[in-house]
């Protein structure tokens, strides 16, 4: 990215009323911003309100930090109930990747990394197995192996360490990247909004194991894969991205574990590229995407 | 159809062995019949064969009849568990269709039928409300109205009717085109591969009532319809056909009904048209669709 | 519509600058007005703005005239080249089809003017053949009937009256439902920005006739409709819509025509409902389109 | 591939007349041939046949090329116009990638190659620049610089190193993976039938350089990706692949190349797997592909 290129976004959610985005495009346009991306929701179901907006760094003459402190006097204007961020895309973000021994995720994010196409550097890789530290080594990412025990009883140790490993990388993502444990609620609870999953079904069809069976024996005409957020309800998180390939007669499950991993890098690339690029606002059980 | 364009359409399943493509062949070749199309499928999974062989009907001197009584030697020499058809095209199918108060499937059924597509006569339109009598008779299709209690316990004389109305017609498809009532289990049975109907979801998510409620609090990106055989398992019937289009945040329910009746239409002509050009081999709980 | 769910929808093309967005929601909110949907667009290309917002009415005190009035005063502080318009939802559009001898679009949109989907009245179907009018009298719709001669050299005549004709209904929109005949450039600058045709290809492959004919011959995997505005460069105006399918070796010209009347029926259903709810702004040869 | 799952593939393409499917069937039936995987297309435009059989080896006693030897009586009997080929998957394909600079679609293709998804070797990758050795030599693959002169006029020697390194290979499929350089008519035919190209646009629309730009300012609603044989009219080969992404008015060129690289990459991939598993059939300038 250029330095012309830098910008401030800012996301909003609050209770939707009359005046916000005068409010903040009045406070934006009087410190000269330039809004190059604006994106707004009026959600009636919820009735709150949602916005995005994106302006050049370039044109404003204060720094992230201090645009912040002021905006926040706008903010408690705005209400009590206000969520808000403001990130300077001039700060790279930070993923740290959870795999197991499918390497096809984790070989998309890093091409993806390596060609500029993500806007993060990808710190570091970690897996309940030993297989894919060759590829991600061969990326000059780091590589870390937390063996699982079998019994999930005994699992207890290995996620401290994982939990520990990941914080110190202090990452905005933490991507579970077909990795094939279900994370305890505590940790889900402590990485709540980054951390990510992709399923390889259409959820809510076919939850938990083996979803590519589970389809071909309902005999399903598509296939898909979900991009989440993760919470403590398995594959119940708000849903992000999702993407379907059809299928027919002839496939059996090896074809659709084939076929669907297209899907599977698809949706999980955009998803996290969509929530690195603050496009992703969660309410309740669900998203808005400002894509 | 000219009567150059008549077909012999012989469909088959059984168990798979070595030497069944050559002794269907070898018949259809020794009658002269020229194959327009086929399609074969050997199932891994469930150890059974499927074909569908269309036969240009001028190049072959012996009647349909003449032919299955034929064929009849064929089928018994290739197994006791053969499950065969042989259908003339050149004698039009019967549909009758089951609606409610949602005029955008039988709009556009009628449509089709009046414009060629469907290879079959549309020999009647039954609603449980009057509301659609219009719309059938503007097409020149009569109309019978049905009411049914509100008491689901009362319910029973009115699928009695409902039976006996349907089966005056002898329909080769009797098509639930957003009928809003739940099939006896006596009528899936007595109706079974004939009664087909359109989901309004992506199935197997979403089963039952307000499909579209329940896709809008689950906060998916895409959402779908589903042609399917009734059984008289609630939307469990053998998949014939299945679609999706692209929702998002901003997306009320309302919205959602709108976009998704596109794909209802769209699924549900797929699906009856197949159905009609026996394209729909069942076996078990799935369907091989050679379409 | 219920009164309630009234909107005055404000549309707005200029030249980019900071503050636009500051101006226009600030005057909004000063009357009130409860914004339902916005949505903008800062094209870096051309350097243009362009916004749409839909304000509840019943949040506003005043008429729509009023605000026409009052927001020309804003339009005039942003620039000269200021391009804006405001459309009261509650005065609804008027559309008049042009059509020829194939049904299916016609068919359609009928269908869907009955259900609501459209924000419109087709007051008046014109074709320059007479298959079609019993399909707009079902449906309620007046048919005119304007034949062409042969030879083009001679239609002078026949286009005059169907101009006449068509601006007697005042329309809205103008839209060529596969109508067979190609506009005169003084009809193409006499309905600017308001004849939208469909084109049965993925334009810019296939301009002219028999575009499926062209598909078939080149091999094309996929098959597809253009939904644009009408300008005197022969299928060349700016495109609102477009969408595809899948077709392969199997498919003979028949089967793409078949197929391609779903894509056909669907893109300019989906270009004339943006269309209708001022959701298309059109710079240069190309469209914005907030849908 | 297990020995189990190794199979003899028949193709073959021939002047359609009644009687070809019995004598291939009974051909393998006679042989005791499991056939695993069986498809027929009756041209009806050229008149000509087409069938691809894939055959359990396990199955039949002889080897390859004896079954091959037998069959050239057979295909004798069928007509002198008869092309036919028979392939043993035991047997595996090579593969010789030419690149650029971009690196998506070699990423892809050398990830899938490690995967097991390609039933193919790829044995070097050749860069008219030096920039993606690091990526091929990471992936165990060998890596060539020929470097082209800027003056066309000047390739001669380049193309004819090219050739030869490429030729000491004896791939089955020479792949222009984003290759930015045209062929001279003498390697088109040299390589006719192996030569495969992606092309960054929907073809037939975009034809040549920078294909994106074209979509851009033409404002198209969809981009595509043609995965095709290489011949001597640019761009004009049998197409064996497309597939298209949703792009909107947000989106810039450089927002385009984005996108349109998953495509590029997943069209590819495709076709190159269709053509490793002998599923692509040329008759003229079109294919059939039996996938």
């Amino acid at each position: 990215m250029s330095s012309s290129d830098r910008r401030f976004v800012l996301t909003l959610g609050c209770p939707d009323r009359t005046g916000i985005v005068a409010r903040i495009s009045t406070f934006l346009a009087d410190l000269g911003g330039s809004i190059v991306e604006a994106a707004y929701h009026a959600d009636a179901d919820s009735g709150w309100f949602f916005t995005r907006q994106a302006v050049a760094a370039s044109s404003v003459s204060v720094s992230a930090d201090e645009l912040r402190s002021r905006f926040e006097v706008v903010a408690r204007e705005i209400g009590p109930e206000t969520e808000w961020a403001l990130h300077d895309s001039g700060e790279p973000k930070r993923v740290v990747l959870l795999v197991s021994k499918e390497a096809h995720c984790l070989h998309d994010l890093l091409g993806r990394a390596a060609g500029g196409e993500l806007p993060a550097t990808i710190s570091a890789v970690i897996g309940n197995h030993p297989e894919l530290e060759a590829t991600a080594t061969a990326h000059g990412v780091r590589f870390h192996h937390v063996p699982f025990p079998k019994d999930p009883a005994e699992r207890g140790p290995a996620f401290t360490e994982l939990k520990e490993l990941v914080d110190s990388y202090s990452p905005d993502a933490v991507v579970l990247a077909r990795f094939m444990q279900v994370l305890p609620p505590e940790l889900c609870e402590h990485w709540a909004g980054r951390a990510i999953n992709i399923h390889h079904s259409f959820l809510p069809s076919f939850v938990g194991a083996k979803p590519y069976h589970q389809a071909f024996a309902r005999g399903v005409k598509l296939i898909g894969a979900t991009c989440h957020l993760v919470t403590s309800e398995l594959d119940a998180g708000p849903i992000i991205e999702q993407d379907v390939i059809r299928v027919d007669h002839s496939d059996a499950v090896a074809d659709m574990v084939r076929q669907g991993r297209d899907i599977e890098k698809l949706v999980l690339a955009r998803g996290l590229r969509w929530h690195l690029e603050d496009r992703v606002l969660v309410h309740g059980r669900k998203t808005v995407v400002f894509s």
